[in-house]
């Protein structure tokens, strides 16, 4: 089976680049080895879960560099709290595709 | 550790108690037995996380008997697609609580 890193956040109330921030990190997190898909929607919470072969491939993806400079941001500015969990999928099944 | 329901999904742009039913299933997913949280966004697609004990847990939920009507008209009526995936949190951190 694949993994899934679910990543909930409350933001502060500052952008300061936060948009183009996440695109960025979302386009980059597309090029990794081991990338399978993301899914992100956001009211008063955020719910980001993205999905990947590995856990080789997560950890990876959380020490690359620039993804690293965008983790400061993220504590010193953009987030409030976050939590990240990850998560073995175990069984899945879908309606309507 | 425990278990995460990843509930993501597509809605009709048919209402017809959509928004009464959610509260109702969220209010009575925290009444059974092994809950932990729920955490819902919702843009253009919507992702609801449920955390829960165990297994059983989730089975149990899954057919409980008002639940199963509400997945029924979920089908029939609000949503276009939606895919379900049981995971089991194997890591977690946070920042800022």
């Amino acid at each position: 089976m694949y993994y899934a890193v679910i990543f909930t956040s409350i933001r502060t109330e500052i952008d300061s680049g936060y948009s183009e921030m996440a695109q960025k990190m979302e386009a980059l997190a597309k090029l990794q080895k081991g990338f399978i898909g993301v899914e992100s929607a956001r009211n008063e919470i955020g719910i980001t879960v993205s999905y990947w072969e590995n856990l080789e491939a997560i950890r990876n993806w959380k020490s690359n560099m620039d993804h690293l400079l965008a983790q400061e941001k993220g504590k010193s500015t953009w987030y409030k709290n976050y939590k990240v969990r990850i998560a073995k999928i175990e069984r899945e099944y879908e309606f309507g595709f």
